[in-house]
């Protein structure tokens, strides 16, 4: 799924994947005042307005980037129907094209990582019957349980043509409180990170990058710098853009010679754009995707000019 | 809530928790059947297997143990359904009496940490109303983060009377592939439960024990015994006793010297003892959630001859 997302960049010009991290202060009130008055201000109207604000987004963009990258954080929250909501915005995603990260960062040990690699990128036995539950083309995972934990995701990653992005540095403030130590000579995300470049190597495609891929915080410049060198055929998702502080100056470590290598996140830079100015006075509030898609071509052109 | 989990541990002086880790291989034909009768052979059948499953093996141990932890990816992994019905087990475990323990082992930045955190042991505000959604009294946290992704948590620890278990030392088999590297004279494992002792410190309840507890393996019982001196105020919840191989001898260094301390859990060594002897020949197929009595008491007796 990697040799995809490469060539979908290719054909976008464009490295970047939208966040689709909805919050009920992000969403127009039109929109919401219409999933209220049909279902009351409760859960699952919020999750009904995430869905329609996502469709509104993505029907914006869809041309413009390879990915979106949605945050089941927002959506879990929700109960059953943030979950609903979840799926059908995939769903809608994939529709238009788009690829899918699905930002889960589950970790867990082997017989539990098998369901959540079967839920999200593979396949889930009832009986002879298989079902595609949530059918992200690549996930997020957690690696502090060891290869054990990350092991029961490669079959499917093999079988589905799928991908992962390891947290090898994160973006946070405190991401070096343990990602930062020690552990002999160098850090742990640099351990992390070697122990990633290796367990993708089976699977590299035709650009020279495996679809076991890494994040790598655009917070840490000099640090994803170094892990730019020492993980050749790793591709990196690039979270911190814009709203955590990450400029693109920053993040250009990331890509490689040829400008490939890594894709950069914003989330609440687009889908909110249409709160901040510029974008708040030159669209009204109806048109709040287009300031999305607006933002998504003020951030190419900042990220063109960098790498 | 420690102090309540540690007062139900007094009362039925028994210091396990059942996992409700569901898998239709553990569940007897019959249960399965009747409900694809009703719903076909579909995820949404599976999820209604799993509550019905859940439900019975609660109502044969409400009165023996002191908490129950559901595994969220088994009902994850089914999509809303499968949420549903995690949901639908949380609140009939609570009815019983029991305290929840929801093992979702999340981890991330601080503004979606914030999100788990409202919809898993807080409240989730759709404009000025407030929805309880998932219940958990307790749920699991990854540290690989840092800080700033556990402390979004605490202040619904504190509001809500809720708790957490902080991963420190799992019990897989590569736990120890980042949990063990040497951080400058002590393990990874060692810094985070060191961290974890003083993140609580503001947390302790009556006993001494902070509501930020600590998930310590019984697979490494050397390493749970140093564990325990460094962190006497943190809790533990001890998983891989049984099915994973930790004897009752290697976890009772988790204890304090009043048998205090830890709760052990134990999945399918109880909820699938129908399957095993003594237990298959003991009991008829209807009667599997009596299996799970009997393997409870057989922990019990098991535990409290080594503590």
């Amino acid at each position: 799924m990697m040799d995809q997302l490469i060539e979908k960049i290719k054909q976008t010009q464009n490295p970047t994947v939208v966040g689709l991290d909805p919050r009920l202060s992000f969403i127009p009130t039109f929109l919401k005042e219409e999933c209220y008055a049909q279902l009351g201000k409760t859960p699952q109207a919020a999750a009904e307005a995430f869905y329609r604000f996502n469709c509104a987004i993505i029907d914006a963009v869809y041309d413009l980037v390879p990915a979106v990258k949605p945050q089941v954080a927002m959506y879990e929250m929700l109960g059953s129907a943030g979950i609903e909501s979840y799926i059908r915005t995939i769903q809608y995603a994939k529709q238009k094209g788009l690829i899918v990260i699905g930002d889960v960062k589950r970790g867990d040990i082997a017989s539990t990582a098998e369901n959540y690699s079967d839920g999200h990128i593979g396949r889930v036995a009832v009986e002879e019957e298989r079902f595609e539950i949530y059918k992200e083309d690549f996930i997020t995972v957690n690696p502090y349980l060891g290869y054990d934990s990350i092991e029961p995701y490669f079959a499917n990653v093999s079988t589905y043509n799928k991908g992962l992005f390891v947290l090898v540095k994160t973006s946070n403030p405190h991401s070096g409180q343990l990602q930062n130590l020690d552990v002999g000579g160098h850090t742990l995300y640099e351990h992390v990170g070697q122990l990633v470049e290796t367990w993708g190597e089976p699977y590299r495609g035709k650009y020279g990058y495996s679809d076991i891929g890494a994040v790598v915080g655009a917070t840490h410049p000099q640090e994803a710098k170094k892990l730019r060198q020492e993980m050749p055929h790793t591709f990196f998702l690039v979270p911190g853009y814009g709203a955590q502080g990450g400029t693109a100056e920053d993040l250009a470590v990331c890509f490689d010679k040829d400008g490939l290598g890594a894709i950069v996140n914003s989330s609440r830079g687009i889908i909110a754009a249409h709160q901040k100015e510029p974008y708040r006075s030159a669209f009204p509030e109806k048109e709040f995707a287009l300031a999305a898609r607006e933002a998504v071509l003020a951030m190419k052109t900042d990220l063109r000019r960098c790498i």
